[in-house]
């Protein structure tokens, strides 16, 4: 239950839109609640302002609908990511109401009360073509945490007018996620140009001493564009909370 | 000459306080200045509000004071860091008002104008006492770039009660920075404990397989916690960078 | 064949329950037997407390079978580890009465005479849901190598008061086995708060970064809380017959 | 402060050979206490049997030494190890009944009441005469936790004769710490000799392809003797902790 | 056409057993032939004492057969190794009365007149079961260059008397293949016991930490027993071309 | 548009042979153009002197196709490497005109007006039939970009006749390409052979020790032979690239 | 001997300015020539148009200042790279009209006939004040072999207005040589604004996570802009031999 | 006491030489001695031909100076690698007969009665001059135990006609020892040269993408020329071991 539904909830005991004893009902929660396979931290939303985001992968489906039921049974609402076909058919069917983004692979349940919207815009880069499912993970995820998105595709340093070509909407931003692989440059060259927050996202985009995104990840580490900070490779999720936390702030 | 400082600049004409003559000359500045080793970037402020940061590492003591004096010679003020004992040496006497912190291997000059100041606590949190050199880089720049700095030290998991007794702390901040070696658990719990950005900064604190802070770097980046982000091993300058762009964000 | 048989034997000698040449014939075994492609050790539980377990990997499914022949023939009971499919569906057809753990890729054939049960509870730990194959191979051998077993599921440290909740477990453990992928940070967490052996266990579980086991691997191995010891990534076997020299140590 | 320590003193007060009032002084400890550079644990032998032990790199021989005073202070005595000569000069100026131990690199003080004596012996075994120094921080170690120390020196593989010879003391130990650089070969060759826990400390003796102990750490990561565990490279200090925990179980 | 090969001839002409123009014709091969994608090196068994051997990986079935057909028309026989099931069965039909070994992955076909027998037996032992593929190619490369071959099988240090209880066949052998994976202990033993060359072959078997071979390779190049060398990982071809450059050298 | 086709049209303007306001219109290019998946480079061959070439990893068969029609649009011809089945499928049906070559796994069209001439040879050298592959995508790009490529196949330093007999092919190149896997060794002894340009291309091919090529990408970068240049590991394309700009630079 | 000397000679004799006895006296040269610790090799400049070029890490300055001898006692000029502070004294007290360079850490000596001027400038770019010392080496390389030098400092993706602003100089060059540490990703930008080749030299500038140069190595290997070669980590003079047999090309 | 001695003993017994209780004295050896610090093993020259060889790196001068009078009390002479300045002279001043080579760092003693001299030379090929330190220890150790030494200095790749030029003091070799950094491809060249057996040591000389070893290491273990067998980084005495124990097979 998140912070801002239990404030929903006490205006309305306040108002008298609700009895105080139904009140207490719905706030009893144990702070987790424990499954045979997983132990859900109901409290999540309390002390991060989003539910806990189950990962999909290694999960069973049915390990994951059940995780799905067990918080979608507190109105949360959920985010599923690395979601393998089945688990995805098997959570559609259970959710009908779900968003599945195949590209993403991710499937997510908008709650009863949808989180407060973040102030400013969540701009997604990539570099190339091929970075796109990595950033539609973040693209999802950033829409589950509450945030307006924006998104500038392929604008890579090999061709670097049809970067600066927008920077307007870079300037324009609240915070930036930079998808990139390969050689992961393209998140220095922004970062040099934007005085915003940028985050980067290096990906397994390439082959060879790319080392499935090793060589993007040391690039984004290594900026010599001060301020630009890392997740892990491939992890538009986290690139995505990272922002939401950002934008949620106060 | 930083955004702030132009605007001041209008203003006094605006006011008659200066006459548009006299302006002109102080803004007429190249966008960057090449001395024999170095191109001065004179417009950075005004991209990302802050001017360039010097990094000692490399160069010798006279470059770096002939960096410093051409960006002082704007009423900038300037940042430099990774100081050897050298440059530190010949900085300090070429500027007596400049700011030398020993420990974090910085000196600093405060321009004529500070920036402005960022919204919010910027809290520095170590893991224990080998990372507090980091941390005072860390520390150092956001102060530079107009932050609120607090401290936390030497509150890694292997004690976890000392955190969880700063709770109020942790849960008061605009941004956290965590800066920890070795196992590097410390970002992962802080970033379930609290909903603002946390930025993480391994250490090269450590021996054996800690691989001179790749082991807290890796940990970093896998965080089960979503949404920490990380930079580069020892990098307390970056993160700083980094918290200040998010305190300094509309 | 075991130390403890053979005790048992020779006080049935003692007693007259078996005449001494029938018991000699009982314990002429040669302390080893050489199959064509393999070289059965059977003194090992002599040595080591338990018979010579057997990793399925790499191995046909015929000289699995004929290993564990080879070992049941002694009434030794017998381990099998990372069985593939094909070999687990040909060794639960020729030993109806083994168990099969198809989460755990392990086969057992409880033998005549079970070995000694140990002292104290050996408490297995997962960080999450994905780590769950290796806890069940874990507590597959634990068992097996006469333990009594506990488990606590999915209180990694991105929600900490699902693991503190549980103190009084951890606190009555004679060993802690903690498996943990990603960040890997749980071992370092018990490990500062109870007062017993913990055995880290890291996991593939993960992705970039993550490096298939790498990064727990290195956050275990630097563990800042003193005294936690490591195994090899996914070896849930190893780290149970760590444990099982624990609880039967004098 | 220690549990014996406590118990000690409620039965002093329970045969009123102390006023509760002065107990209850000595017993009100904050849990930690904070200096500027470090919060030090006083709760630590509480839940884990043992004070802190200070890690003496990256620290100044000031800070070791106001440390190490906070903690005599509470009669706990110290450990500190990987002590430089400068900090080493210090503790033995400060406190001149303390143990130095050049060659293990640590300083130790023995408390007022020295912690109860494990069941067993903790054997030190090393593969050859560079491994001695951190097989010396793993004696020192065990020897400050209240263990019996033995020693066998120099047995590594090229000479399986000289282990073989020695098969009882290895028998007769309770755990068995075996220091190994280069191939790392005996830790295994151990572990399938012995029944009881075996910890292997991977050294950075050696050159070349020993990648400063990486090799022997996998080898001992990969031991084809189940139950041996692992900890850092050169970490004498970690694996006395691991063998204490065990040698003070119930 | 090998060294011997051309002697016999040579003979054959001095005794009249065949005429000079005939033998010149025999004789008259370039140093190499060009298919359109292979060159292939016909004076290797004279440089070297036996044929350019066929690494069948990434290889065409079409390829290899074309490549062993210009081998055989010299009469020279042939060895093909890591051949996929597609060539091997594109070879066997192509020449029914070679030599296919799955296990190994080899096709060989014996020449018109086979390489000498080196002197002294090439013992090759594997430390476990898994190993069996790596020692059954070096087997039939040994055989295929001329060599006694005889075998010990699964001897791994977990359980050392079965090795000590071989101590006659290593000591009589004039060369050792010592083909282990996991933590690779076994070449240290080995070499230690005997006064021959000992060549170890580091297996990928093993998970985790083993790295698919990394780990035995350094334990074997960090070899505590002077004078063991090495081959490449799962390198069984390697291993017994160097055990045969020995057996022939005069 | 190449700069080479803006010429001509210029020339044709200048020659009556089109008239001005045509000429507009066929120049009205925007610098790059927008799909919902891509931003399309439309001025890379007036920076770089080719079209932007796709790189066909990790793109479905549908945005491959929509990426070619838009620069076939533009009379530009297009180059597609690393192209999937399904993909190639899908661009041979809708440009049946367009060269597939299976074997390098590239497509490629030819445009209105092709690319100059290269001036001299570009050789391209295997040292094993299993590089081919990478050689043949480095011929494909060579000759897309207006090339004359010779081959040199199977010239491997086991056999180092088989090179220097090939000293003449060598020496008359103006740029030359060595692929080679395994150890690498081939283009330094190239490099000592010649004065010309030498870029190494490492490959992917060997097992175990070789890393999937970052032995010979290592052997490369350390050549001691002055002056050879390294690509990524099987970069077929990055080196014919790098030649081109070779042959055309002036 | 260089090429272009004999040449000079040959016409010498045609001319009667030296008798045909003499010129033969200087021809005959060996191939090579030995000394107690060198094999020179006095035909290097025939192959490769320029003389051997001595590599000074790990010689003494008596073994290089024989090896410089041996040199110049053929009228050849030479190059020595990576000189300690004796070997250059030793160097320059012998050779007094040697051109010594500090920061290059290079000694050269002009030969009697300096080589031929290559066509076109190469254009030597760094990213930071840091990386001098490698553009250096590369300075003094290209200029002893025969080239037009000109040089771009200090010109980072961090503030890209300051190349964009020298785009005439990048794309008049015949060769550009891109030298940058960190996040090396400037040779990326460059290579996707000119056509020329561009040559990267990755630099050992920067800290943590660049792992001495792998970071800018890996990004400049994975560069998303076609044609970009590297050579290895600060070799300056491998770079400026590669240009150089670029720019006497013909 | 090497297995030589004792038959020349046995034969001084057999003409009365010696009565036999003189000789059983003399042959009295406990099969290792123990010291405080090292276990020294008077066995190994029964086993392998050699007695100890000792390491001196780690060790220091006085426990140096012990074990080589404990190994000289034997008559068996000794052999010292590795060794620092401080022991070497203590090493020189108590045994002043005995060899000492600054280059190859060993100090070495001849024994009473010198090891059997092995058949055949062992050829030593360096590729550069700063190989040689690598190839003295060799030597030294070569020499030590009775073999035949020749040399072949600074060979390497980028000047192939240097190696050729040599070939038959490459094809009269019994065995060949090729040290070589860097790109390390002359083992690879050598072994397709001949056909004894070919040891390559890899050494640490080069910078960069070398990593002190690595590469020249993996280019040894991936040898395109079938046979060439591998030891450690700059290990010229494991080298010279192997080799001999080549030499001196039956």
């Amino acid at each position: 239950m998140s912070a801002h539904r239990i404030l929903a909830l006490l205006e309305l005991v306040a108002s008298g839109g609700i009895n105080p004893k139904a009140a207490l009902e719905k706030l009893a929660l144990d702070p987790f609640e424990s499954l045979d396979f997983a132990t859900i931290d109901h409290h999540r939303s309390l002390r991060q302002g989003f539910p806990e985001v189950v990962f999909g992968s290694g999960k069973s489906a049915a390990q994951i609908v059940a995780i799905a039921e067990c918080l979608a049974a507190k109105d949360d609402g959920f985010l599923v990511t690395r979601v393998e076909p089945e688990a995805r058919e098997a959570l559609t069917q259970r959710f009908p109401q779900a968003v599945s983004n195949e590209m993403a692979r991710t499937v997510r349940l908008v709650g009863a009360s949808p989180p407060p919207v973040g102030s400013g815009v969540i701009l997604i880069v990539t570099a190339g073509t091929s970075d796109l499912p990595v950033a539609e993970e973040a693209s999802e995820t950033a829409v589950a945490m509450g945030n307006v998105v924006h998104r500038l595709t392929d604008v890579g340093v090999a061709g670097i007018h049809r970067l600066l070509a927008r920077a307007d909407d870079l300037r324009s931003a609240r915070v930036i996620i930079v998808v990139a692989g390969m050689d992961g440059a393209l998140p220095s060259v922004i970062g040099g140009l934007v005085s915003c927050p940028v985050i980067a996202v290096p990906t397994s985009v390439g082959y060879g001493a790319a080392f499935s995104g090793v060589a993007p990840l040391l690039t984004a580490l290594n900026s010599c564009a001060a301020g630009v900070t890392v997740v892990n490779i491939d992890n538009g999720f986290g690139a995505a909370a990272a922002a939401s936390r950002i934008t949620h702030g106060t």
